[in-house]
């Protein structure tokens, strides 16, 4: 077979510079960064519109995450199906990931952890965590060994965002496929539905690549099909369960393919809520990357790290002299300090105030990278006390196939 | 990486109408069926020449198999280094396999299952049966649980070539993925090394053909590294074990690009031992089929199906009339009756008086189709006998993932 993804295909417009958004690359050429709306157009998303927030508040009977109320989480497909099927009781799951790739993980990945974790409590549902470490060794010089004592390393500080024991499963990809016979089974399914012209379409994988990294994309897509966790899922497994997935927008090719393929084999598609990127320290041209240091605030940053590396690295919208910036004022659109308050000030007065003050130059950059330092310093101590918490033994239990609770 | 198979590239000599032999493919324009000489010069194999065979049989003191005698079993890659192995008393395992695309095994089917068995016998080592569920489920259209049901029905008649419990491991491809977790990551090691234009190379794969397809032949390839099977293996697994490989020279592919990605994940090159196809009752020009009932004698079959498909289809080099018969003789290059002796009838005197009979016209097709009837209704019957002795019990005790016993 050799169509293509008709339903879900990617609108382009060719006259548009177009940013780099894939798996593997975040680019922009502007200043300002990935424009999303653009994105939105180009990957065929919803929006997350104000009608839509006031949907989930009054479901939910409480406020949105700030994630969501600030645009972070800006961008969905079929998130009415999930509001739907909790309105009517009906079980639903969370499936969410990560690629480690090494045994640190920076602030940025912990994004949609913080989304998800809040999905969780909000919606008092499952969640399937999948490790993709096989992932991993196929695209970086590494160790299988390594890669797996990754996914092991990480899941501590994805645990230390505070997920439920009792409705989370974490697993890796390498682990996993010994321990479920439904997950390979699902995989094989996905892979007999899925060209190569398709991959190379949707990924851009040439002949050169490695079939290992043609067939990967079964792999991300099989945990969005619920029948892929039969020891998880238990008796809610009557039939394929809806899926809900937080995850930045880089990922969402993985699941455009998902999509499509799913009426073929009779799981529901699986929907998503997107995020926008973590910025780089030196602005919002390209993501915050593990793989450039000076880029990136790690969880296991000192808070002297931490000062020293927004002072010397958080690109600035401050203008040039202390004269020019009383005049003028600072740019909150590309200043990175602001960028980050905004993923992680969850006071919204205090936030505009900070917006306010900084624009019209009341505000020195100096004073608000201090505050981000604050605010940074006070959120990776709480986050490695916690983590130290999370010994081995935990890590296994979360690690462990088991049942999860369900409130439906 | 792009770079071609250039250790084990294939010869073709462009001025020959090539005989087409892969995996999915085996036919021939001539009526004396595939040129073998010509294959093992294009797949860049080597013949089993008269001074390996007087190897073997000083090394294990008594006569080769008649399959290797006749020429059934005639081409080999680095058969010299298992010898060697064994003559050092140095641990080494067979390994073979069946793809399971119906519940109906046919004569030909159990080819490598005799020359396995015998092999298994003679040199006293393990060996591990690989039923790829997986490949019959991306290539034809069967449902997952079919073609795992057709894994165990295939294993019985496999078992029923008696094979040693002590020292053969049957496992399905589908369900060995979540019982050894060295299997994945091997196969994943595999898959990192393998490029789309290799697999293109070498199998013909296109961009039209789904990913599963694409990654297959590191599955076929993963059970030639040891480390594939801790538990099988145990304690020999100290280090990697050399692997013998008997097969039909179709899927010599597979292995080619086994041994071509082996120095780079060091292991050792997996030696094989090729054998040639089964003919069609229909003659030389292509090999039995399961899936045409009048070309294949099913080890279902009745005394009277045997009876009937033969006398009805089995390709006949007799001549036209009994006169022109007793005056030019029969053509035993092209008689299928006569080519199926060389397989089944092991008494080199009693055959070779056919040969001279019916080659002289002293034979007539009828009585050669008579003698071939009883050999095969015998054969048959054998081996029904046997198989109904082999309980879904007996299978689970082949197919539990437990150590073997070694001799050395």
């Amino acid at each position: 077979m050799s169509f293509p993804l008709a339903e879900e295909a990617i609108k382009k417009t060719t006259e548009e510079v177009e940013d780099i958004v894939d798996p593997w690359n975040v680019t922009s050429s502007s200043d300002k960064g990935i424009d999303y709306d653009k994105l939105i157009r180009r990957f065929g998303s919803s929006k997350i519109s104000p009608e839509l927030i006031a949907r989930i508040e009054a479901i939910i009977k409480k406020p949105v995450h700030h994630f969501i109320r600030r645009g972070i989480f800006f961008s969905h497909r079929d998130l009415e199906m999930i509001l739907t099927a909790y309105e009517q009781k009906k079980p639903f799951f969370l499936y969410t990931g990560r690629g480690p790739s090494s045994e640190a993980m920076h602030l940025g990945h912990l994004i949609p952890f913080i989304m998800t974790k809040w999905l969780q409590d909000a919606f008092d549902v499952p969640l399937v965590i999948q490790m993709t470490d096989d992932e991993k060794y196929l695209w970086k010089d590494i160790k299988i060994e390594d890669a797996n004592r990754y996914a092991y390393e990480n899941a501590k500080d994805i645990i230390a965002c505070g997920f439920d024991v009792t409705k989370t499963f974490i697993f890796s990809d390498f682990d996993y496929m010994a321990q479920c016979p439904n997950f390979y089974r699902n995989i094989v399914r996905i892979q007999k539905s899925v060209t190569f012209n398709q991959v190379k379409g949707i990924f851009g994988f040439t002949e050169s690549d490695c079939i290992g990294k043609i067939a990967f994309p079964a792999i991300q897509a099989a945990p969005s099909i619920s029948s892929s966790f039969p020891m998880i899922f238990g008796d809610k497994l009557k039939q394929e369960l809806a899926c809900l997935i937080p995850c930045a927008i880089d990922q969402d090719p993985y699941f455009r393919m998902t999509r499509d393929v799913a009426p073929r084999l009779n799981f529901p598609k699986p929907s998503l809520l997107h995020s926008t990127f973590f910025p780089a320290l030196q602005g919002s041209k390209s993501k915050m990357s593990a793989s450039d240091a000076n880029s990136s605030i790690f969880l296991t940053d000192t808070p002297k790290n931490i000062k020293d590396k927004v002072n010397k690295h958080a690109f600035s919208g401050g203008k040039e002299t202390l004269e020019e910036h009383r005049a003028k004022g600072g740019d909150c659109e590309i200043d990175v300090s602001y960028q980050y308050l905004t993923f992680f000030l969850d006071d919204d007065e205090r936030l505009e105030q900070i917006r306010q003050d900084y624009t019209s130059g009341q505000l020195l950059t100096g004073e608000l990278k201090k505050i981000l330092i604050e605010v940074l310093q006070e959120l990776v101590a709480q986050h490695q006390e916690r983590r130290k918490e999370v010994s081995m033994d935990v890590v296994r239990q979360y690690m462990t196939p088991r049942q999860l609770s369900f409130r439906y």
